[in-house]
């Protein structure tokens, strides 16, 4: 077993990779999830971005440099357009800043203007409980009666009624790591006239998402996971081409003027994406996450792909016989169509059994109620770092039996 | 003169924190009022964040250290508490995170909820653009003919009518420098029932602001401005005690629940206003902000008001002459009780000249359509260090003439 492991490794198209991430010694991380590796290039870039950009040139910074592509001004965009190739989009129909969340809200808000007449936003009754709040946020504010149904995600497809202004949904499930099929579900959506709002979090960087292949409408995404930018790091925003001329910012503000040191006294909103900017991008963060990014410059897609669900068939496979001793079920789709980049399993007894884990350098999480998750990031793992994770499972198991 | 000065400078009690910061050899850096200096602590700061923090611990450090108020998860209070000393306010009336413009939204969305049968913003018609477009964007979403009324700022007094909602003011004129009377402000609004909303983006670490003292309902503020946070630093709110309990989140994310990883089903605000954090932080970026206001620890704030009196009252004195013998028109009021912290002139050819003055590492900088502004920040600047600049203007304006 061991030596097809090695064979799979040495064939690794994108095994080169992993010595452009810091990971600690002795340790398997599988939370990239949850929070990205470094990248090693991260370190320097935000020292020359302290020192030279902060330190030494300081306000100049905001326009220095744009010949080169170096100015803070459009850093914003440069980073945008480094997303847009990892999850389908025109650079222009991306914008990158503030959180998932924040993003979300703008996102919803311009979905439910352009379907005025519907009040209702359908979701997964198991979506991230952040997409959930936004929601319900957005809706209390407007106070026009909408409301947030939530519907098991089987459901989603004969819930989508002619009430329904927007379906929210995280393509990948942050529990069982189920995908759902956003070109079917898109299409579906845009049968009966509903908009689609996708969450990238567990998407964008673990394989190639395909936005405008499938029609979407509305798309937010994490920086912090797949795309390690680091801890908090700067999330996106996707807004389809056809909806860029009437989709407001509902977060109105300067950064995303059509012209921010104008300084006009109404709103002019930028042609593009760049209208949802809307402070000052926080350039430290953000300078980390446009290093990070370079990482998936040489890397092609489809080996990514190819790789994660080598690494998760392989870790479901050698996981096989723990199934057989232990009380484990597994959550996550065995049909690649369906899996993201990361296998769950629910046990009895899954927080405790996450936290030997982690002393022992296995490092994955858990999710309530009974969930144990383990990320699989095709950039830095290798199939025998998956053996060595099933070892730890295996032994914090039969400890704990 | 010189030995006035050197005398003013050699009494100075903040004199000391000048070796806290790293400024440019051979530059005379006004423009701490658009992005402040660099505290020489934030790289070694970063560096820990970077490799110990991310790149060693990675996901642990949400939680690791919390006793010893090192975890990412506490961070934005710990943050809070630093800038709630700043504006005089409690720790928990203060939140930290996302852009001023970001959080605008937030309070002047709460402030709307609060005062329901009012449907007029009043604000300075030379208010910050970001504030205008704010505004702007929340009338527009929420669709019920909010009227954003723009007045001159003298005449904001006599336009507390009974439609009035909200009055929105940056406390400090971005260009002139002139500073309102918040607590006389404030007090005009509640005879009225009109809320009041701040922003503090040229008042926090410029000099003590009162909040409490003041009567103050919400305020907004920037974190790289006098606070020296680094570019795009994360911004702060702030919500009076007697609101808490009524403010909604309109942007309700779960960084702000009363229990994230709970991940429970709706969304339930925390008590304090940590509610207002909405995403997850951009740790970077806090993390900078968080030792930069480290520098504020040991100063006392009258002492840091003296100071910067006393370095504008020096430069509008020695730039008196120059009035004489070019076309400078201060913008800034004599009166104390009226000067923010920076000096404004108007010149018709102000943008050449200021890129004159920065060319001799003179830097300030132009506002359209007419300003120079001069931004003083007591913490690194001595009075020699305005007299280098008063020389440089004369230069850059005999040049010119």
């Amino acid at each position: 077993m061991i030596e097809h492991l090695l064979t799979l490794d040495a064939r690794d198209p994108l095994a080169h990779k992993r010595a452009e991430f810091t990971l600690p010694e002795g340790v398997v991380y599988l939370d990239g999830n949850s929070l990205g590796a470094m990248p090693r290039a991260v370190p320097d870039r935000l020292a020359r971005v302290l020192h030279g950009e902060w330190g030494e040139a300081l306000i100049r910074s905001w326009t220095a440099g744009a010949d080169r592509g170096e100015d803070w001004m459009a850093l914003p965009d440069r980073v945008a357009a480094k997303v847009a190739r990892l999850i389908g989009a025109q650079a222009h129909e991306v914008a990158v800043g503030d959180s998932t969340s924040v993003n979300l809200f703008k996102v919803l808000a311009a979905a439910l203007h352009l379907n005025p007449d519907r009040r209702v936003i359908l979701t997964d009754a198991e979506n991230f409980p952040t997409d959930l709040y936004v929601a319900q946020g957005l809706g209390e504010l407007l106070g026009r009666g909408h409301e947030l149904r939530r519907v098991p995600a089987r459901e989603i497809a004969a819930q989508l009624t002619p009430d329904v202004a927007a379906v929210l949904l995280t393509e990948v499930d942050y529990r069982t790591g189920e995908r759902l099929d956003m070109a079917a579900v898109t299409a579906a959506a845009h049968a009966q006239g509903v908009l689609t709002v996708w969450d990238l979090a567990h998407s964008a960087g673990a394989f190639p998402v395909d936005l405008r292949g499938a029609g979407a409408d509305f798309a937010v995404g994490c920086g912090y996971k797949y795309l390690n930018g680091g801890p908090g790091a700067p999330a996106f925003v996707f807004v389809a081409e056809r909806h860029l001329p009437h989709a407001p910012t509902a977060l109105s503000g300067w950064m995303g003027h059509a012209d921010p040191f104008e300084m006009e006294r109404s709103y002019r909103p930028a042609e593009n994406a760049r209208r949802f900017v809307v402070g000052t991008p926080q350039v430290l963060s953000l300078s980390a996450l446009d290093t990070a990014l370079d990482v998936f410059e040489d890397v092609n897609l489809g080996d990514l792909r190819a790789k994660s669900l080598s690494l998760t068939d392989t870790f479901i496979e050698l996981m096989a016989p723990l199934g057989e001793r232990f009380p484990l079920t597994l959550a996550t789709p065995l049909d690649h169509a369906r899996r993201g980049s990361q296998v769950s399993y629910r046990h009895p007894d899954a927080a405790r059994v996450m936290a030997r884990l982690t002393g022992r350098g296995i490092i994955g999480d858990f999710r309530t109620p009974d969930i144990l998750r383990f990320g699989f990031t095709p950039l830095y793992h290798s199939h025998l770092d998956v053996a060595r994770a099933v070892l730890g499972v295996q032994a914090v198991l039969e400890e704990q039996a």
